[in-house]
């Protein structure tokens, strides 16, 4: 634990001392869970954002793109749910004045009866050494089962009080597990209130007539209301999708672990529209798809898993996480849902409009149902970076930080470097430059000594360095260094265009799909 | 005026018939002054964007990239001075409920006195004839001069009292003038009060830690308050560049001209850091270079000009606009502004941090002066649409419609048409587009004559059309189209790659500055 802890820590230093994250209005000591992309991390966002686009897009025949503004009519958020249910049971501890998420709390008191649970077995498997069977312990052992058995329960109150909005059952729960303020200790805690995560705020200057508006808590909801002009306009025939990325804003309370929970993220979001029916080979279709992108990056198959749902949320009849090994553990990177007709019927039923699509084939209308892939491109950029972020033992004993971003989504894809700051070395290397700037983001770098350069470009994530020597005079040619095997060759500078384009290109990365 | 007005309908109703913009919300009965960039609209902006992005971080070895968030700590726009300073005065009708900006209802009554001055001209010069001098005419003729010297007292007087914030003479004003409401005719106004132009919102859940947010009103902020961080994570020396693209929110009050002016909208903009003394030669060379980025895109050196600022804002020392020729006239499309080192100073006021660089060239610190390029992506959108819509007589005396993007803009590079839907046509086509697709964004169709989908394909913008025939099956050639030209030629289908690559790449697009 103290290890993952001091990594994650490692990558939020990184993040900020390479110029790829920093948080937000610093110099203002900040602005809690809001953070803002340096000059190296916009490279990367935009990278990843374009990987996915490439891949969903313009791939796919039968999917097209949408930029639909964060600003919704507010009766959209009415139909979709998010006014009535998108809220969060709050507490306060009338000593610390501390808020908290009910819920939170109450898991967390569960964790640590798990933890009991954890340590036992660790006791027993070291007592029994090799003939320790973990299934029967803990299947038999009566203080194992009894911790186990006291979570289970608690865990189903809680779910069945949430779902009946019972929301003293939930304080009472509290109180009868005496927990505490992890502040202020004290078991002195108000009503447990429903707090609506949508950011608020009002358009038009007069009182009388202005609009109470949300900022958008999803990107989904902005296809949905375009489904039929989209549908009319491409002539697009089911089935189909609609992708698109975009800001998303949600007022959450315990907003934590760096960008993997802000309060302003953004979404890449892609809703397939299809005939009803046919949602299960669709949504077979959508996790072995999404999956094989993720795996076309190489950040290794073992750090990928998925998680189906059990509980499944109102609008869904099948929901499956993509999750990622993050530093804290396997978390939620993207999610398929099998949506159904849910939400093309909630604002069928709100507008008062058809939203229905005519089927040819089946010479029909109906409403289509869909499959919904969903990641967080901040949560992508956090797995991409901080699996990239490594501390390699070199041969000759000394350690080097390298991160070895997927070639394809690196900021700065060459850095070219005159060996000595003379003898018109600096003037070649610049010219390599202007003539690869056309087709690269390149860099160039005269400061200190080459192996110096070499351990900036690496721990900066640039694929190759290109070193430009006293025989480049000679012969035209010179060192291409690539930073995850350091190996060194030697090449015409004539080469170099398509030798980097051949390892960069997204073409050949999404080939790998 | 009419034909004008006739021309902007027909683009906005193109713009939606063929999937550029939709107006938000459209089922809820949309949302004011807010619009959805549909599945082809995504694709001129995302063009555009990248467009700008490669001229100006891409190409500039002195300049980064930055992708701040929406939110930021609230006391950046009290040290920007939007918090008290980015108002407009409104005035309401008691009759109508109507809300008006009181400074719009003014210059509207001098306008009125322009269009007066305007009439007695074209009946002099008609009078005249070629004998007729203007300029002596407008400084002699009483009438004119009366209305001239009128008009120019009341935007004096107005221009005072807005500066010392006398609201009670702008009212008293607007009654002298004996200004009515255009909808109710009535003079029966309520007093004129300053408006906020920001829209707010709250962050955190507790009524007591609830902190006053709001949607930034321009991205620039983010780039000053971020200042320092890059220039020394990116090891910057000055003068160098820090350029973003992203979302910016304004409550207009009057909001119009489809997506011109928007509550939502979206900037690009680059704050350039320079040496203090020498912001006149920066300021020349952005006003040049940026002109030069407009001219490579071929939409005709007649359609912009630069409007110089006489009255300045508070934190500039000049000022200039390119403006472009809209359907509605010149109008503002980007600002070049020399802001001083207004905005670093008054962060280092308020953060009480300083945001000094230290110029190891003079031996000294500084705080840089910043010269910004600012431009309205949707207004860019708006610019080479506009322009790009036109009639066309042809030859035969039909007429075609025709979106003539500049072709690195255009969203759809090229359509692959079989001639006919059999004898294997399809085949061969789908397996070009197969080919292509991993290069360029393309399509497929074969629906309908093939001269009705050339005609579908001019009024989508699409700049190549690629016709597979039954000699296609015999020598591997095509016929290739041009949008602008019509023309049609026979080329190998292994040559298509680098004749489209030819004509739409980025580069070669750029190289043309």
């Amino acid at each position: 634990m103290a290890k993952q802890e001091d990594k994650f820590k490692n990558v939020i230093s990184h993040a900020k001392e390479y110029g790829y994250v920093f948080q937000s209005s610093e110099i203002y000591d900040g602005l809690s869970a809001v953070y803002d992309y340096a000059q190296n991390g916009v490279e990367l966002k935009k990278n990843i954002r374009e990987y996915w686009w490439k891949a969903m897009v313009q791939m796919n025949e039968n999917i097209v793109g949408l930029d639909s503004a964060i600003f919704m009519h507010p009766t959209t958020w009415k139909a979709s749910g998010h006014v009535d249910a998108f809220n969060d049971p709050l507490i306060d501890n009338k000593d610390s004045k501390k808020r908290y998420r009910a819920d939170v709390l109450i898991e967390d008191y569960v964790g640590k009866l798990d933890a009991k649970i954890e340590k036992e077995v660790a006791k027993a498997a070291k007592r029994f050494g090799e003939s320790f069977d973990k299934v029967q312990f803990l299947a038999t052992n009566s203080r194992v089962v009894g911790y186990k058995e006291k979570g289970d329960a608690i865990l189903k109150r809680m779910g069945q009080s949430l779902e009946k909005e019972d929301l003293a059952d939930v304080k009472a729960l509290i109180e009868e597990l005496e927990i505490a303020c992890p502040l202020s200790g004290s078991r002195n805690w108000t009503e447990v209130k429903q707090f609506n995560l949508m950011f608020g705020t009002k358009l038009g200057a007069s009182a009388e007539s202005a609009m109470d508006l949300y900022l958008r808590p999803e990107t989904a909801q902005g296809i949905f209301v375009n489904f039929l002009n989209v549908q009319k306009t491409g002539r697009m025939k089911i089935p189909f999708g609609i992708a698109q990325t975009g800001k998303a804003f949600r007022n959450e309370i315990v907003a934590r672990q760096f960008i993997f929970r802000m309060r302003e993220f953004e979404q890449m979001e892609m809703q397939f529209f299809i005939k009803p029916g046919t949602q299960k080979e669709w949504y077979e279709h959508w996790k072995e798809a999404r999956m094989k992108w993720h795996l076309s990056l190489g950040m290794g198959e073992d750090n990928y898993r998925f998680h189906d749902h059990e509980k499944l949320a109102h609008y869904a009849d099948a929901a499956a996480d993509i999750e990622f090994r993050f530093p804290f553990g396997f978390k939620e990177l993207e999610g398929i849902h099998s949506r159904t007709d849910f939400d093309l019927k909630a604002h069928e039923e709100f507008s008062g409009k058809k939203l229905q699509y005519f089927d040819h084939e089946e010479n029909k209308s109906y409403v289509p149902y869909v499959l919904e892939t969903s990641i967080g491109l901040d949560r992508m950029f956090l797995a991409v970076f901080s699996n990239s972020l490594q501390e390699e033992e070199l041969e000759n004993g000394t350690t080097r930080t390298v991160l070895k971003l997927p070639a394809v989504l690196a900021p700065t894809k060459a850095a070219i470097l005159p060996l000595v700051k003379k003898d018109g070395l600096p003037e070649v290397a610049r010219k390599i430059m202007e003539d690869l700037k056309w087709d690269f983001n390149v860099t160039y770098d005269e400061k200190d000594a080459v192996g110096r350069r070499y351990r900036r470009q690496d721990a900066n994530g640039t694929p190759f360095c290109i070193t430009v020597d006293h025989d480049t005079l000679e012969d035209d040619s010179v060192t291409i260094r690539h930073r995850d095997t350091m190996e060194q060759k030697r090449v015409k500078i004539s080469e170099l265009k398509d030798i980097i384009s051949e390892e960069v290109s997204m073409k050949n990365w999404l080939l790998k799909m």
